[in-house]
């Protein structure tokens, strides 16, 4: 009766889940696009600045005119007025002539250089007195210097961030295309699962608590869940329900009925749909083994473990990835939040297998010290381990066991 | 007629930035509580699990029948049926009998721990051979191992993450206390500044951009951005929309005007309101060093440089924290995701000063190399450096300059 599982490296699951294609664009306004994935690169539609501009605040001048300048050789030059500020000024910068301007302002003609404010001195009303030269350019931006019309500004796959929206509202961009958010269904299996709820838990039962995480999940890493309820552990109503919910999803997770054993029917219920391309059953890694991955008309579907766990390492680890791909994402670390620490007691792992430790975290107990991580007892069976911990530590494969004092990296939850 | 900023170091900065009350509470549905920070600690309401539960498929017994089991000395159990998943089992579990139980299944009457399905085999039909005994306890959770009535699961000042929530979810708690999102008014200073459109613009004006990038900032760092647009130079009319918006806000930001300049008129603006307390002008770090803090009724105003670059900078460095007190979230690093590289070119800076320098990563050259820092050319007026920058180096003030190979940490952009 028992079947034994092919399992999968972590690499080699991970590579299988980069063979999907990106979900499609729509166009939406640029102040609902912060962490939304742009789908073509975005070049500049012009030179930038426009114009020429002040770094600081001061004086435009000519700077031939101040080429002989020094401490020994004050320049006189005539102030002729202020560049008003969101203007342009009305005249030109003559020879022996200098214009008051403010940071931002745009440089007047004659001019070529921003002599800053500290640099000259008042010799009577209209004029100053300047010590030292500039050079031509000085203090000020060109038309062009920050970027080139046609320069590629974001590259396409971006999760655009505060600044790529800044710079295209900037200039006037207030609309993009990006990657639709990933729809992605959720359906929990089991008899003994009841939806979160006030009411009692008649014996025997629990609730539902992994749809509540892996849609908090989802939503963080840019998709929308789809919410699918809890199936019953009969193959053909756990049938029914996987296929209606993938025909409307980019991607479905089903929650529990992954592992092998006597209540195994999400891979018997999948698996018999028409279409269905198997691309995985386990992977060696700990918590979360009886991972399954198969594929229909392009759409993934995983078969997540039921311990919640298990589940939100899975979904850490396999489907982040899976889903910065269906975001169009360029590749990029799925996990950037990463602490430096050592350990503050030995753990014991599954040898021959990569193993996510759930670890708390202590600032060091000295300043410039290291942080110390302490293991999160409880098996994946205690979720309350998960809400203790502030990260995770992978020990890879090769390693047996951690002693204290190792040096480790977290992978932090945030 | 130029006044001197008292500069603050850093580390004063935020020590007067942390000294403001969190904001009130409300009440969310728990699907709705994501990112939110936790009002008040979250005791367990009761023992959990509630009831000892199967941590494997296998068979419950009684551990003493199995005491003399042994390769040598099999023991034969008689299988009583099986516990049904999502309820009790019916009757007990008697000397001498076992009762096929599935992972997550309610131990039936009698047993006490749960023999693991590799471990027995079948002997004829309705009973099972056992070669080996197990513990009591063996393979259950039992009651309040996971934790205990009224112990604290959640504390206070938490930012819920997606497994706090699946804990509430899985113990039927379905709305929690939380802060309400601080309200912080935006305010654009300055005659050149327009607001973004698509326009084509007119000499001199530039579109005012900070606004764009400051409300993703807000929403990030879990507040609720209030559009408060572009008051003109004119110190009555930048009064009259800075009281307005102060009103109507838990905290103010103002962008531009609180460089010393000819355009300072913030700083004038603001503490000519009545019941203003100043708190510093001026910051020893670079960029953004004339940033002004104000406090006003208990509501932080916040003189934001300028330069967007300067503004970004100075927003994540004392701005997060800012809010992360306003959301009373409990101290933590503002700036969890870091990642060590070495410098690939050097770099400059002012002496005697905090600077942060913008970098472009690149990842290890080799396997298990370092990742490369390559810092972004473009002053604080070059607004695409921080588009094209991965990230911040903090050089502290005791450094003069970075040199190619040095070893940073990069404060990533994410």
């Amino acid at each position: 009766m028992k079947e034994i599982l092919t399992l999968r490296s972590p690499a080699e699951a991970l590579e299988l889940l980069a063979g999907f294609a990106p979900v499609g664009t729509e166009r939406v306004a640029l102040v609902e696009a912060d962490g939304r994935v742009l789908a073509a690169a975005l070049a500049a539609p012009c030179d930038w600045p426009l114009w020429t501009r002040s770094m600081m605040d001061g004086y435009a001048v000519r700077a031939r005119d101040l080429a002989a300048a020094g401490p020994a050789h004050p320049v006189r030059l005539a102030v002729r007025g202020a560049v008003p500020m969101g203007d342009s000024f009305a005249g030109e910068v003559g020879a022996g002539e200098a214009v008051a301007i403010t940071t931002g302002g745009k440089l007047p003609a004659g001019a070529d250089a921003v002599l800053v404010v500290e640099d000259a001195r008042q010799a009577w009303p209209g004029a100053i007195e300047v010590l030292g030269d500039v050079g031509p350019g000085a203090n000020v931006i060109r038309p062009g210097e920050d970027f080139r019309c046609g320069e590629e500004l974001v590259p396409a796959g971006r999760r655009l961030r505060p600044q790529d929206l800044g710079l295209l509202a900037g200039l006037g961009v207030l609309e993009v295309e990006v990657r639709r958010r990933p729809r992605v269904g959720l359906l929990s299996t089991g008899d003994e699962v009841v939806p979160p709820g006030p009411a009692e838990l008649p014996p025997g039962k629990i609730r539902d608590l992994n749809q509540t995480v892996l849609a908090a999940q989802l939503r963080r890493a840019g998709a929308e869940p789809v919410p699918g309820g809890i199936a019953p552990d009969r193959e053909e109503a756990l049938r029914a329900a996987i296929e209606a919910l993938w025909e409307r999803s980019d991607a479905v997770l089903v929650s529990g009925g992954s592992s092998v054993g006597t209540h195994d029917l999400v891979e018997r219920a999948v698996t018999s749909l028409p279409g269905v391309e198997p691309l995985f059953h386990g992977i060696n890694v700990r918590p979360g083994k009886p991972t399954l991955c198969v594929r229909r008309g392009g759409r993934p579907l995983v078969g997540m473990p039921g311990h919640p766990v298990s589940s939100m390492v899975i979904f850490d680890v396999f489907v982040r990835p899976l889903l910065q791909r269906l975001c169009g994402e360029a590749p990029r670390d799925p996990w950037p939040a990463r602490r430096r620490a050592v350990m503050a007691a030995a753990c014991r792992k599954t040898p021959g297998r990569d193993e996510y430790v759930r670890v708390a975290l202590a600032p060091p107990a000295a300043p410039g010290g290291p942080w110390r991580a302490t293991p999160v007892p409880g098996g994946s069976s205690a979720f309350s381990c998960v809400v203790r911990a502030d990260g995770l530590v992978l020990v890879p494969e090769t390693v047996d066991r951690l002693a204290a004092g190792d040096e480790v990296e977290v992978l932090l939850y945030l």
